[in-house]
């Protein structure tokens, strides 16, 4: 019998994926080139050189029976360690390969780290902005998913917010640094009071609370810096990720959960990952692709296009008038709309070929997200366009 | 915090998965090549050349931005369209690549369309033998597995049996053919008498009963024969299939759903197939082995081993007087065991360093599954090790 609640969910198109079929539509009439598409985080830049030349050495060289064989349900041993390797190298950690658990992507990483740290009726609170996905994910599990209003001075955490919906409830926390869609980067005062307040709260409520905490953007930081890593503040971490933006592979669905050794029941976390996925019909990413990320698990593609793009459009913006937090990385900005209503704001944008996302659907009303992974000319004449349009329909 | 069920789940070690690890073990000390290892069914013969070169000329040709780039949700249309078209061709279907969804593997494959066919609390049938994996697949969507006892003369169906467990509750109805463990290979009667009776359910109970047909072995089908093609027999039929077998690709977790065009709401179980991905994290195959697998989609590996190494074990144990049902295809043999008790008789065969994988995780108790995906060499070997296993444990 087909399930009806799969079926309902057909109805609810995501805003993202409309747009982006909106922009592809447009783009059949007049050339792609010049639809100015902020809708989609999909990374345009190329992987690195080093990756391709990895691949093409395991196919002309790895014996294909080895190269394409299953997986150990838990990963391939020398891939857990290289990625073990480095985040130790990196973030001071003390992973060894048992920590890590190879997966298709963060989506992957985050249905295992949900399915493992809650259970069905638990809450999970999340802070807007948020990436809408988390609602599915989250319902997947049979947990609640509940979203703490935005802190809209600065896009970290509003602690307020925060402490008043926390209760006894709540088995995990998910935080996204750097953030998708506002590009915030978490700074070491804000995990270092988030970390303080779970540990008072797992005290006074005598039990665990995990931070799911998702890291795709990690490497994307701009003017020198670097993402605090969060597991360094708080034991009972899993940190999810996503090679997609670092080595521009989001096709390949390649990523990992690194537990936190210091965590409860660390060393139980990843075989009991191994269980969620004969339940969802995981059984780990492509082999190959897995050891040849294991190559250059240290590198990233280019990703200078992305702090380019951003300091032509937050000049841009902040010269036009808008309200807008300067991004720290990702490759996202998010600005105040010019009126309330954030999805009449992006429906007159259309007019001027200008492809921009609404935020409600991020858990804040009157904002909207661009998406920069695009050329830096197409930025460039995107300012122009912009330009005409706030002077045009806003007057300004 | 920790979910106590998936905890739980870690003391339920996988018996196969269990003596595969003693063989590899027993290996480090007397030399693997030394260990008659029959548990694991994984492929021992390379992928086609000719997919080789199609990987290795995307790596050189294709733009690295769209050959790892985000695969659309249901998947690339111009691999949907190719495995369409190769069904077409092979089994005188008409899908379109609107009925495809690629997943990863037979167990992406099963997830999603257990997923889209039950709701929580319906009953899914399948038949003994069966591969034990099923039982966490179908406990992951909240659905409950029901084992109809096995049809010991030939392992085609016990429909008396079946007919007894039939019930309003069932949704679907979970076949695998070529079969693991029997190797039987369901006939055109066996598949036209499912189809009649399920027919005959659905008018009686007011509603559809979908048949998931599991098939990563279809294309080995020993003696020049062929697996008749369940979806042609039964409308409602969702058809899951891997490379995993055919291409000996298992570690790239690449497979799909086919949707008959004729079942219930055809046109919806793909897009609702997207939907079940949101929650389980899913999110298509790599987006590179989906480009490579198109364009060797008619191809497979040479397979003719699997047919050398069965005819030379089934003559073998029907010459020792083994009870046992001649495998149509797949690179299984699930002979009688000498004792009822199917535990005792392949623990002692580990004494002459024979790994045989007992039958009751399958769902029959008395019998054994040898996996001879293994060099024809050792096959050779190990019968001269059964003889003496059998002689002196049972004096024959």
């Amino acid at each position: 019998m087909i399930n009806e609640a799969y079926k309902a969910m057909l109805g609810g198109k995501s805003v993202i994926r409309e747009l982006s079929e909106y922009a592809t539509a447009r783009g059949a009439e007049i050339g792609y080139e010049n639809v100015l598409d902020y809708s989609l985080g999909n990374p345009s830049v190329p992987c690195p050189q080093r990756f391709t030349d990895a691949m093409t050495d395991l196919y002309a060289t790895a014996e294909p029976v080895a190269l394409h064989g299953y997986s150990p349900s838990l990963g391939i041993p020398s891939v857990r360690e290289a990625i073990a390797e480095s985040l130790n190298r990196r973030f001071g950690m003390d992973y060894t390969a048992d920590h890590i658990f190879p997966t298709t992507g963060a989506a992957g990483a985050l249905a295992h780290a949900l399915r493992v740290v809650t259970k069905p009726g638990d809450e999970v609170i999340t802070f807007a902005p948020y990436f809408p996905e988390y609602q599915p994910y989250v319902d997947g599990t049979g947990a609640h998913l509940t979203v703490v209003p935005a802190d809209t001075e600065n896009f970290q955490i509003n602690f307020e917010a925060f402490e008043a919906a926390m209760n006894p409830t709540v088995a995990a926390v998910l935080i996204n640094t750097p953030n998708n869609p506002s590009g915030a980067v978490y700074r070491a005062e804000t995990l270092t009071r988030l970390a303080e307040f779970l540990r008072a709260k797992q005290a006074e409520y005598g039990h665990d609370i995990f931070l799911i905490s998702d890291e795709p953007y990690r490497e994307i930081v701009f003017d020198g810096g670097s993402q605090p890593y969060p597991s360094r503040f708080y034991d009972n971490t899993l940190s999810c990720y996503s090679y997609s933006k670092s080595l521009s592979l989001p096709g390949e669905r390649i990523g990992y959960v690194a537990v936190n050794p210091r965590a409860t029941d660390a060393e139980l976390i990843v075989p009991m990952c191994g269980q969620v996925s004969r339940g969802t019909g995981h059984n780990c990413p492509s082999s190959s692709i897995q050891l040849g990320v294991a190559k250059v698990v240290d590198e990233t593609s280019d990703l200078s296009v992305y702090e380019t793009n951003m300091n032509l459009l937050y000049d841009a913006l902040t010269r036009l008038g808008f309200e807008v937090v300067r991004p720290g990385g990702t490759f996202y900005i998010f600005p105040k709309a010019l009126e309330d209503d954030a999805n009449a704001f992006c429906m007159k944008a259309k007019d001027y070929d200008l492809i921009l996302v609404p935020s409600d659907s991020f858990g804040v009303p009157g904002y909207f997200r661009m998406a920069y992974c695009i050329d830096t000319e197409k930025v460039e004449r995107s300012i122009a366009a912009l330009e005409r349009f706030v002077h045009e329909v806003y007057g300004r």
